[in-house]
């Protein structure tokens, strides 16, 4: 098994030359966030990523969690990892000082999260899951409960939760049913929800789950859902913690993969809650942490897909097999072009998804550090329309990548022992939670395109141009690869804006592709950019061969991975027609 | 869990429209295979898959097997239904009768090979691995033994193996260490073999291993490894069986599917032996039964794909979600265009691979049955290129088909429970087994096209040419995107010729795209050739609105899938140049 080795050099260089980092830590309040200190919090999360974290990870799928009265236990070591993380201050990089937090970039605590998921995805949900609880509630909690509660979640003495699902509401959340019950200050919250992540645990002292429930005056559908804070045990005057509250996990899925997630089903018999926001609005402050998560779902296709291509990486260079043409003796598999072609696009996808993922975050910051209220509109926008992005694109290019490292392996790679098949089981929630990548494409098509009559789509193809225009001579031949594809995605853009108009199925018929279509644009582009960093850099004398190799991995997605567009552009030609043709009742005509 | 239900119309469409079977049916000695007995044998063969067969398929999954006391304990139900298969004369509809087989076509035994993988892939490994030692005894063995030991093979009494591969030895055979020392009239083997698939069991009263091993003066490499029997329980003269003999499994493998097929690593402990064929030809004799094994591996891909749209589909029909675009009350998802999107996607994946799959096999009854010796020679080379677009193609489409298959259930996919993860893993196997696809890709470049110049693969794309000119003037769109496709292949065709000539490494770094792109175009072509058929039958008065599926498959697979020829087709002209151009030492750059 691969040890988890961050590769901080191309985080680096996504970060300073993709992601503007340092362009950030000239914001009033980012100080902090100086080339130094970047360095500094990357090297210290890269060892503990590497010596405290990656070493759970098989431990947690072969052991995976049980449930034992009514408690959900894990891998023993799972606790020390989850200790180190808190006392490390990990969990509170970008959150506001005033609770404890550090202040830094969201940006910056990207690459952090980056490595808790390479390490061990499964572990890893829960400081994810904990992050997005701070965000829902600094954003819409009353100063009280904020007051209450912030500080022990930034600090990781307390987790979060997201309890949104019920049994018959999955991707619509419009039939939710948990009840919601006012008494004095509080309220009672009553029903059982489904698919809940890291909904119990011994790790941390307390759990604060956040749970969408309907008031009993509610009217029915999506503005009738509010959100409520339920925490494990009672919160006291002084913060000391009082009796346990009466929600608790009722049982525990058996999951392909990420077994050492507990994903629980929760109930809640009348337990205490407080209203978070406005009554009725509880899925608006829902999305404000739902956004945050699908950024951080496509990031987790980004690290299980680096720490697949560092398993199979190693592999490739100590199994032996017989000579490679043009050499004579039995070699590594690194040296059949096959293997390498395998490798190099999981090497090239992975590079090109951090850039992706990270430019996206980094739009959020430079949104909340705005100037011009035009200039936090136009980050917003340029965030909103790549979270779907993101979140659908790398962890659909999340499958791809390890099933090749499970490739790789041969018939190793099928075994358990291996850890190959790991990687490939666990990558495979990706596309499904947080939003299907179905949803994804709906929303990067409605909502993010066809809503702002293509405006924000515009705008990004237009920064994509700019970009070309400054690319080193070197790059001509890629850069011309990217024009065309550029090309071609402004074409969809305006067969989606001109077909939605005339047929209301085409936009959900050609939506997958559409967003696959844009998100291969997007990693060339951004493998662009980062060539062309790697050649000025390489001009100014930096000598380092991972600029040699980065300019490889651009060569080769331009070359091997990008002509995909073609085939996606073709798909979109034909609207919603083949789609929609077939009468359901033929779907299975073969043999009725 | 959906029931398995055999596509029948679809096996027949592709029988009879596709693979030639009512010419087949002319040829002397396959009177037998009328239309009417064809119908009778599917439909009884689609029985037994859907009652007796597929019923053991996730408690096959759940249980897997055990190695107890030295043998291989699997479910009692796995037992059962070997027992009915056996009895039922599954195992020989197409061997030679002088050994009690019923002399049907080969092409005949492939839908109902394919029944049996989607019932229970795990379960159809063992009919299919003792298939494989049928043919190569019957090709290979001396009349000894093949009075011997066939009529029990074909009867399904007993079983076979297939022991190939060792640690150290995986893609590459040469380096086989297994040996073999004469003594008296057989040999006593020696060595340790690993990934034997049902190299032990009790579903079958003995066990036939054919076994790699070298004599004492064999020549070092491929050209020095010769090919033994050797039985588990010892055959005396009169047939009963004796002692045991010294060849056994050691230990199962933890596997991420396939669970309740033993993958045995055997040993061979001075275990008496019997020669096949002649001394250092084993692997030309392993060969003849390797061919069709990656025939059935590919159908294998078909197989699973079929299963995994089933189960989806069925989930597809029963999960209510909010309304779908077009409609006002909440409905089943299958309204939703993006999950049509996946079932359709899923469905003309399959329907094309089963296409191609059985078009391949009938060409080996054709060559069979030839008269003249150029129509053999005609029909061999066609089969043995399609050979490894049916192993290389559909099992990386069952990668994407089952993972839809996951897809359509959303979270539900990711529950063991449900049974859509199963066929998932299941299917993991697929390009790995029998020569994995990056081995396959290699074949059909190197010794299938390259080696004979592109004769047969101009074949081919003149044999499509002359199907296109045929086509109803109804389909004219469709035909021209095939048209296009088969135009494309040809243009990739001479890239790998001239471009071979040119540099060594090209070949290998463009084999897996040029198998991948000839896959698609095959799949266009076949599916064009069935939608043609239908339209023709509907003329003809045939009403089965299965006709009419069959149209909409087509239609959707030139829409939405073959496009993706034009991304592997651009990729080709790069050659090996950005495949080959990273050094080994920077492929971990970004973190050392």
């Amino acid at each position: 098994m691969a040890d988890y080795n961050a590769p901080l050099k191309d985080m680096k260089l996504a970060l300073n030359h993709v992601a503007r980092m340092p362009e950030l830590a000239e914001k009033p309040g980012f100080e902090d966030a100086s080339a130094d200190m970047v360095d500094a919090i990357l090297e210290e999360a890269a060892r503990v990523a590497r010596d405290v974290v990656g070493p759970t990870n098989v431990e947690g799928d072969q052991q995976g969690v049980q449930l034992k009265d009514g408690t959900v236990v894990c891998p023993e070591s799972f606790k020390d990892a989850y200790q180190q993380y808190a006392e490390g201050g990990w969990g509170s990089l970008q959150f506001d000082p005033e609770y404890g937090g550090q202040g830094l970039p969201f940006l910056l605590s990207i690459p952090v999260m980056e490595m808790w998921h390479s390490a061990n995805m499964a572990w890893g949900l829960c400081p994810m899951l904990s992050q997005g609880a701070v965000e829902c509630l600094d954003l819409n909690g009353s100063d009280e409960l904020k007051a209450k509660y912030l500080p022990k979640l930034v600090s990781g003495e307390w987790t979060g939760t997201m309890n949104l699902t019920e049994s018959n509401a999955g991707s619509d959340l419009s039939v939710v049913r948990a009840k919601a019950e006012p008494e004095g200050d509080h309220y009672r919250i009553s029903g059982e929800k489904i698919f809940i992540t890291w909904g119990d645990h011994e790790m941390a002292e307390n759990i604060i789950h956040l749970v969408l429930a309907r008031l009993p005056d509610a009217p029915p559908g999506v503005r009738g859902i509010s959100l409520f804070l339920v925490p494990k045990f009672m919160v006291n005057g002084d913060g000391s913690l009082g009796e346990r509250n009466t929600a608790g996990p009722l049982s525990l899925e058996h999951k392909m993969g990420i077994h050492a997630s507990a994903t629980c089903v929760m109930g809640f018999d009348n337990a205490v809650g407080y209203l978070v926001g406005e009554p009725n609005r509880g899925l608006a402050c829902m999305f404000t942490m739902m956004n945050n998560a699908r950024l951080s779902v496509g990031l987790q296709g980004v690290s299980i897909s680096e720490r697949a291509y560092q398993q199979a990486l190693e592999y490739a260079f100590e199994r032996i097999q017989g000579p490679a043409v043009g050499t004579k003796e039995a070699g590594p598999i690194i040296r059949h072009a096959d293997v390498r072609r395998m490798l190099l696009t999981m090497k090239a996808l992975t590079e090109a998804g951090r850039a992706i993922a990270y430019d996206a975050c980094g739009s959020l910051d430079f949104a909340v550090k705005a100037e011009a209220p035009e200039e936090q509109v136009v980050e917003r926008a340029r965030a909103a329309l790549l979270t779907p992005i993101v979140k659908g694109w790398c962890t659909e290019v999340a499958q791809e990548v390890t099933s090749l490292g499970v490739q790789v392996h041969g018939g190793m790679g099928y075994i358990e022992e291996t850890g190959a098949a790991q990687h490939y089981r666990d990558a495979r929630i990706l596309p499904i939670y947080e939003g299907t990548n179905g949803i994804q494409a709906l929303d990067l098509v409605g909502r993010k395109t066809l809503m702002d009559k293509g405006e924000a789509l515009t705008a990004l193809i237009a920064e994509m141009r700019e970009s070309l225009k400054a690319c080193d001579a070197s790059l001509t031949s890629q850069t011309k690869a990217v024009e065309a594809a550029v090309a071609g995605l402004e074409t969809a853009r305006d067969v989606l804006l001109t077909g939605a108009a005339e047929d209301e199925l085409l936009p959900g018929a050609v939506a997958y592709n559409f967003m696959m279509l844009a998100g291969y644009v997007c990693g060339g582009w951004q493998l662009l950019r980062q060539a062309d960093a790697a050649v000025r850099l390489m001009a100014e004398g930096d000598d380092d061969p991972y600029l040699q190799a980065k300019q490889e991995s651009a060569r080769f997605y331009m070359a091997q991975i990008l002509p995909r567009w073609k085939g996606l552009a073709d798909t979109l030609e034909d609207g919603s027609l083949t789609t929609m043709a077939l009468p359901e009742a033929l779907f299975a005509s073969a043999w009725q």
